[in-house]
C-alpha cells in the first residue's frame, strides 16, 4: 500500500515536513565532521538545552526502539527490571530489543488507559534485597501514551516521587511528546523536567522528520559515558548533520508544535465527528492524535477497503485511526463520511 | 571543524551527492506504508537481485557497524568466533558492537595489508570440537580494506572454498565495496556472488548517500528471519522509503560506480603526485580511495593546520588520506602542492 | 536459621541422602580426567537412556537456574519468546537469568493451579509473522508445579501436540520431576519422553542430591553441541565425576523413586492432618511435596516462631509447606500438632 | 582415561583432599537454610577475612570461568574492554563466557612467560575517550599463571598503581593462588590485599577440594549487589553449605598452604630430575606446579602411551606437566625415569 491519499494507520506514513526537508538540503554543502561534531549538531544541542534545561545531555539517535533501548540499557545494569504499562511499546512492539540490549526483566502493569498509576507501583517493591529476583530500577512511562492518552505534569510528578524515594529512574518514551506538550498547552520542560523525568526517550519521525529521535538526559550525570552505549549499540550515525538539521527545522518557529497541534486538532475533529453516531463507541479519552473506537466488523472491513488503519483488539472490533501533521480536515470529514457511510449499511 | 573545503579525512565527511538528494525529495508525496512495505523499498531490492543475483535476501540498514554486527549474529551462535584481520573495522572501530550484539569471541589473525591469507585459516581450526574454546564460525573480510587495499576475485575465492569446506560462512564488510568494484573492473556479482561470499555488509554512505547500509545474503537460506534481528537490534526505519530513495539514486545509470571510479582516481592522482617527493613513502597500493604514507611529522603538523586528515600510526608518522565522490582535481592538486611545501619546509 | 529440626520451608534445606554421600566418597579414588570424560559420568548418560529412552542426549548441570536459563538459550534465537506460566520459577525465581543467558522476552499466561491451559496457547500466535513482536518458540512448563501440582500425561500431550504443531518446542522444568513422577505412578519415559516433551531440566538437587542438575534432550538434534553453550555460560565442572556419582547413586535401585514418593506420602499425611481445622483452607491439590494453606495471620507468627516456612502470598496469609525426602511421620505429626495449637489460641 | 595412577595432565584430574571430603561429610546434618545464609558459609566468609582484610566481601562460586566471567560483568559496561596476556584463561578456555557474560571486547598483550608487564599499559590508553573504541577498563592477571610462572608483589604492584592512576581496576584469575603464594612465601593479604589487586578470583578446586571457587572484592564497594549478579550468572547453589565446607577443610591448618607447597615442590623435583637430560629443554621458570618442557616428538609420543600429560604446543613439542597436591615423591621419580627412558630411546 502506498500513496494512500488518506492513511489513518500510523503517523509513521506521513512524508517528511517540506521545512524539514528543506533544511537536509540547505546543509548539504561542502564537508562536514562526521559523527556529530559539527555546527548543526550543536545548534542541535543548544535547542534542546533551550528547552529543557541548560544542564541536559543530548543524543541523536536513529529509530525510537534505539533510543528506548540504548538509554535504558545505560541506567541499569543486566538484573534489573523494568517496569511499565502493559501496552507499552517496549513491551510490544519492539521485537524483544529491551531484553536483548539491556538483559533486564520488563514487568508491566495493567493500564486500561495506558497510563500507571502511582499506587500500583509499591508492591513492586516487595522483591528489593531478594537475590533471586529481578530488581526494579525504571519505570517507563509512555506521552503521550500508546493509546493516546495523556499524563498531566501532576500524574507524572506521583510517579517521579514514588522513583526517587525508591531508588528508581523515570523514563519516558516521548515518541509522540510533541503531541503531549501539545494537548497540555504546557512547555516541555513544564512536562518533563519539572516532573522529575530522569531520561527521555524524543522522538521526531511521528512528528514531520524523516528519521530523527534522541535521547535526553535531564538528569546529566546518567548521561555520563553515553556516545559508547549509542555506538556500540550501533546507533551512531556518520553524516549527523543530517539529523540534526530535522531537529533544527523543527525546533525552528515551533514546527514541531504546530505540528502537534494539527494532528491533535484533526483527531478532535474525527473524534467529534463520530461521538453521535450509534454502534461507534469511542473507547479511550482522545487527547492526542489518535481516535480508538469500537463499532461493528462489517463496518471495519468495509471501511478498509478505502482506509488504511489497524484494528487494536480483534475480539472487540476496536481499531486504532491515527491523525498527523499532514491531515486535512477534508481528509477527516469524508473519512468521517465514509464512517457514518459504512456503519449505517450494516 | 566544519565546512573545511579540502577535508581529506573521510569519506564520511562528503556531503550528499545532488542526485541521491534530489530522489530524496521526489518520494517525500503522500502516505507511504511503513517498515519497508513500500515500492520503493521494493524497487531497491530489485536493483539489489539485478546486481547480485535474483535469489539474494536483501534488507536496509542504518549504519556499518549495525550491517555488520548484526549479520554476524544472525549466522552464529554465541559460542562462535568471528575471525578478521586485524585492521578490520569490526575489530577496532565498533567499540564493541560485535561482542556485544553477537556474544562471539573476535579472533584477529595479522594483516600488514588488511588482507587475509587463505594458509592463516587452517590453524584456527585445531580448537575445533574442543569444548573450553570458541568455535570459529564466520572469516570476516573487508571489501576495499581499512588500508585501501583490493581482494582479487581469485584471493576471495580461495578464502570461501576453505571456509566452505570447514563449515565456516565468509562475510564481506564492504562499507566501500562500490570503490573495490571500480577498482577490479569487475560486476558486483564477479566480485562476491561468484566467489563464494556468504553475508555482505554493503555501504553506501561513503559513496554519496545520507544514511544508506544494507545486508545482503548471498546464501538466501541464512537470512531467513533477518526481520526479527534487524528489529531486535534497532536497525528497522519506520520511513523507509527515504532509505530506499538514497539506494535507487545511487543505482540508477550506475551513480554508484561513477562516485567510486571517481574517488579511486583522484586517489590515484594524489599518490602519483607525491610518489617521488623526497621524505615521503607510500606505505599501502593505492587500489581504492585511501593513500596512506610516511612523512615527517613536522610536516603532518604543518599540514594539519590546513586539511583535515587522521594520523594512522603515531609511532610511525604514518597519515591516511581519503579521497570521495566529490574530491576535485584541484583539491587534490592543490593538496600535493600543500604536501611538498611541508615536506621541503622540514 | 540452621539445622532447624523441622524446616518445612524447602526441599533445599535438606541434607544430602547418605547414599548419595557415600557414592561421593567411593569415587574419590585415585585420578580421573576432567570435564566428564570419565566412567561415571558415562554410567549416569546410560542411567539417562535407560530411564528416558536411548537416544537422548545428557550434560550434567550445576543450578537449576543453569539448566533452564541455558538449554532455553541454547533452542532460541535471541528474537524468540518464551511462553510460561505466570508462576514459573523462570519467570519469578531466577533473577533475569533467562532474559539475559537467552536475550528472549518471556511471556507469561495467567495460571491459577499453576498449569498452562492448552487453550491459551492459540492467542499466542497472531504475533507470527510481524516483524515488531518477539516471535514465541518455546513453552515451558514446570513438572511437578511450583504450587505443588502436577500435569497428567494427557495435559503434556494436548500442550506438547500444539507446540509441534506451531514450531514450538516443549521444555519441562523438571527441577522436582522425582515427585511429580511418583505422583501420576508412571515411568519418566511415559511423562516426559512419550508426551512430546524436546527438552528436560532434570533436577535431583531436591530430592537428595548436593548439587545435581542436567539438562536432557529428549529430541537429540536440539541438544548438539550443548557442550559448548554450556562451557560459555560456566555451567561446566572440572571435576565432573562428582556430580555423575550423585546421580548414580539416586538411580541406583529407584532412590530416587522412594525419596520422591516418601515426600509426597508426607506432604499427603500434612494435608490429611490438617484438612479438617476450622479456619485453615487448603488452597492447591496435594498431588506433590508441597500444601499451600490459608490461615489467620496470628496462627502463621506463632508457628513461624517454632517451624521455618514461606508465607506465599501476604495478601492473603496464603503459607507453603514443603516435605522432603527426609522428612518424618514423626515431623509431620508434630508440625500438625502445632498448626492446630496455632490456629485453636486465635 | 580414568584413575590413571600417575597423571600429569592436570591438577584437575586429582581426587579430593580426604580432609574436605570429611568436612563435606560433616556438615551433612539436618536441615540447613539455603543460598548461604547458613552458619558454615558465615565461616568460610570470615576465614577469607582473615586472609584478605576485615572489610572483603566474599562470594562463594561453583566454577572458575564462572568466577571469572561474572566479576568481570559485575565491574564494567559492555563498551569496556578487559586487558589480559594473550595466554590467559578467560581467553583461550573459556569458550567466549567472558565476552557472553560480560559484554565487554577482550584485548590481549604479548606475554611469552605468561605475565603482563607494566610498560605494555600505557599504549592501551590511547583509544580513551574514543567513542569508536571499546574502552580499556580492567587489566586481569593470572597468579600462578597458565605457564606455572608467578608475579612478584613488586610486579603486581606496579601493574596496580598504573591502572589506578589510569581508572582500571585489577582482576586477579586465582585458579592456582595457592600455589602462587606458596612459591613466593609471603601471606595472601601480602600478595593480594596489599599489592592492589581490586577483584579475586579464588580456585581451590585445583587444590584439593571437589568444586569450591569464590570472587573476593578486595575494593568492597565493587562488590555492592553482586549477589545479584551471581544469581543471574547461574553461579548460586542452593545447598551451599557444601561449598563451604570445602573451603573450611582447606583454611583449617592450613591445609590450602600445605597442599600447595606439595604441588610445587613435586614440580621442582620433576624439573630438576629432568634439568640434565639431553634433547630435553625446560622453557619456563619452574615456579608453581607446571614444568614445561620441549622434548623430541617421538619421545612424547611413547610417554603419552604411559602417562597422561597435554602437548602444549605442537608446532614446537612442547608439553606441559602438572603436579598436584597428591602427587607423591615416587609418582615423580617413576615419572623421571620414564622420561629419560623415552628420551634415550629417540
Amino acid at each position: 500500500m502506498n500513496h494512500s491519499p488518506k492513511s489513518f494507520a500510523s503517523d509513521n506514513n506521513a512524508p517528511v515536513h517540506k521545512r524539514v526537508l528543506q533544511a537536509i538540503s540547505d546543509v548539504n554543502q561542502g564537508d562536514a565532521t562526521s559523527y556529530g561534531d559539527d555546527v548543526y549538531t550543536l545548534e542541535t544541542e543548544q535547542h534542546f538545552k533551550a528547552l529543557f534545561g541548560k544542564d541536559v545531555k543530548v543524543f541523536l539517535m536513529l529509530t525510537g526502539t534505539g533510543a528506548n533501548a540504548t538509554s535504558l540499557a545505560h541506567i541499569t545494569q543486566p538484573y534489573h527490571a523494568i517496569v511499565s504499562a502493559e501496552t507499552a511499546h517496549l513491551e510490544n512492539d519492539e521485537c524483544g530489543a529491551p531484553e536483548k540490549i539491556t538483559s533486564c526483566k520488563l514487568i508491566t502493569l495493567p493500564a486500561p488507559d495506558a497510563k500507571i498509576r502511582p499506587e500500583q507501583l509499591p508492591p513492586l517493591m516487595e522483591s528489593r534485597g531478594f537475590q533471586h529476583h529481578a530488581q526494579p530500577k525504571v519505570v517507563s512511562i509512555t506521552q503521550s501514551t500508546e493509546l493516546g492518552t495523556v499524563y498531566k505534569p501532576g500524574e507524572i510528578k506521583q510517579i517521579a516521587s514514588f522513583a526517587h524515594d525508591n531508588d528508581l529512574y523515570l523514563h519516558m518514551d516521548g515518541a509522540r511528546i510533541a503531541n503531549a506538550a501539545a494537548s497540555l498547552d504546557i512547555s516541555l520542560a513544564e512536562m518533563v523536567t519539572y516532573t522529575g523525568v530522569d531520561v527521555l526517550s524524543f522522538g521526531a519521525t511521528k512528528n514531520g522528520a524523516m528519521a530523527a529521535e534522541a535521547v535526553v538526559f535531564l538528569e546529566p550525570s546518567l548521561g555520563q559515558h553515553f556516545e559508547y552505549t549509542r555506538k556500540q549499540n550501533m546507533q551512531l550515525t556518520s553524516k549527523m548533520r543530517y539529523v540534526s538539521a530535522q531537529f533544527n527545522a523543527l525546533f525552528t518557529n515551533d514546527l514541531w508544535l504546530h505540528n502537534a497541534r494539527h494532528a491533535n486538532a484533526m483527531a478532535k475533529r474525527l473524534a467529534e465527528g463520530i461521538q453521535d453516531i450509534n454502534n461507534i463507541t469511542i473507547t479511550q479519552p482522545v487527547e492526542s492524535n489518535a481516535v480508538f473506537a469500537r463499532l461493528p466488523l462489517a463496518a471495519i472491513e468495509k471501511l478498509q477497503r478505502q482506509y488504511s488503519f489497524y484494528v487494536w483488539d480483534k475480539s472487540n472490533n476496536e481499531v486504532r485511526w491515527m491523525t498527523a501533521y499532514h491531515t486535512t480536515i477534508q481528509d477527516v470529514d469524508e473519512f468521517i463520511a465514509a464512517i457514518k457511510d459504512a456503519v449505517q449499511q450494516v
